[in-house]
């Protein structure tokens, strides 16, 4: 019997959820929610229907895992913890300020109500703070550095957009060569936010607009570029649709550390990702664990999860002793 | 109070344990067990004993997990089943292919006496082990490649040392760059055991050998060099004491896979390990693993576990609060 998923939102992440679906065979697609009129949205996958968010529960007795794929900023806040009520939940919440806050409102719900809930899934958080956790276990003396990029940034693009006299923007954050050869190096650098990433800007303004102004807003922006050095392109509209449609992104999580009865030996482990489409990585990253989420939930297990409290043997649709002969 | 750690085996694994026990503040250590006379060996760490490996019963209550540093040809399939029996244990048997016999005896013992036994530990198997696992469960439609090196292996370095002539060896694998760079370029290249790797050694012969025959020898050996292309070069003992005296190790676990509905993206996931002191990071991997298996058995789990089934925050000394605070 295959694991039915239901789909919470179908924007990018939820369109992503859905191929990701059809790639593993012990999964189905069972539904997928929407807030617009269900009729105006149409799904990849035949025989699937597409229903009003309102009617989910409804359907949870045809729905094993239920993805939510809504933001951080509004939706999973409240979402989470209301779905959790009623079914084993997946969700990517990523303000990692707030994971304390959030795991607990959803960890009283999965609780309460005997579900799993698995929250702040994906890459970062995610597979990145996997790393951050094993390598830091095994290296207790040495220093961790996250790299995010080369990449496209939806909230710094977003602050570009709101400049007076942008019709559109994308921006894109990367790490700093020489900031990445000094940690591979050993060197355990103390590096500023500066020395870490640059932004680079392409930005497609008015006919009448200030160039020199927006470039100077941009660069001086609080928060989102003051603290960077940040490159601005004018480019067109035609320019940014046929060169920057595509949602590329990735990053490194290294750590350097000493071993040795006087530290006198330096290891250095990494994990890079380099992902044409940040959604639909997030989405694989999401399904493999939905899988987890269902076999601890036919276990009985409750309450609130993060990928720290599930061992790895669950995301694999192979079997224990597969795993040891072929993976292992 | 702290992980009390038994070390059975006082080699180069042995002393890495010792030393990684060290940054640990949560553990300490509690004997060292050894086949020599044990007046003979002398320990690192003020104030613990040493004492013959037949001693080790009467010790039982000191010690809340046994590792053990037994090689995995002859020592650990006739250790690890025997320890069980009587001890929380660890061990780094890395002969993949009998990983699944050497399981099934390990956990018979362990089951039976209700002790807590993980083996295969380590960075391979153990860390990449953990690595293709993950990275196959997110991208299914996709390809593994792992490579090792550059790195000294002790299986080929001894077998040019038994060659006539030869009076010392250092044999290092090396992966090719060509190679590398075909698979982070989403090639997903078919690679053969000479595309792959190069080995490079560093011989010692007497004075009076053939070195021509000597190297052809080696070029020639089957299963240990005839398939790879090899690079010979003499040097003298003063040399290889010199410039060649490390055990540097490491290595990358590379998968590449597609995603979307039509597989029209392309990610790629990199884990990669470079090494100062292959035993101590063995070691460091180890004493992290040691921390979960202690804590597995206090929840009074038993049987034998891979890295496969340990959930990555039992690794780890901070809490669950903490690790979703700072490294979520």
């Amino acid at each position: 019997m295959s694991i039915r998923i239901g789909i919470m939102g179908y924007g990018n992440l939820g369109r992503g959820i859905e191929c990701a679906v059809k790639q593993n065979a012990d999964m189905e697609l069972a539904a997928v929610f929407t807030r617009r009129p269900p009729k105006t949205v149409s799904v990849l996958t035949e025989g699937v229907s597409v229903y009003h968010v309102d009617d989910v529960l409804s359907h949870k007795d045809e729905i094993d895992v239920l993805i939510l794929c809504g933001g951080s900023a509004t939706d999973l806040p409240r979402q989470t913890p209301a779905y959790a009520r009623h079914f084993h939940v997946v969700d990517s919440f990523d303000t990692h300020a707030r994971i304390p806050e959030h795991f607990a409102a959803v960890n009283a719900a999965a609780t309460d109500s005997g579900h799993v809930a698995l929250i702040s899934c994906g890459w970062d958080p995610g597979m990145f703070s996997l790393n951050r956790l094993y390598a830091g276990a095994i290296l207790p003396d040495g220093k961790d550095y996250t790299f995010w990029g080369k990449g496209v940034s939806q909230g710094h693009s977003d602050a570009i957009r709101r400049i007076d006299g942008v019709l559109d923007a994308k921006q894109y954050t990367i790490p700093r060569e020489e900031a990445l050869a000094a940690v591979r190096g050993g060197e355990n650098p103390d590096l500023t936010t500066r020395q870490k990433h640059l932004r680079e800007c392409f930005v497609v303004a008015a006919e009448d607009a200030d160039t020199a102004k927006i470039e100077q807003e941009i660069k001086t922006m609080p928060n989102y570029f003051a603290d960077y050095d940040t490159v601005v392109h004018f480019i067109t509209m035609e320019e940014l649709k046929r060169d920057h449609s595509g949602i590329p992104h990735g990053g490194f999580v290294i750590r350097s550390g000493k071993t040795g009865w006087n530290g006198e030996h330096t290891h250095l482990i990494e994990y890079s990702l380099k992902l044409d489409s940040n959604p639909e990585f997030t989405s694989s990253v999401l399904v493999a664990y939905a899988r987890a989420v269902y076999r601890l939930g036919q276990e009985g297990a409750a309450g609130c999860k993060t990928v720290f409290d599930i061992a790895p043997a669950y995301l694999s649709p192979l079997s224990g002793d597969e795993l040891r002969a072929h993976l292992l």
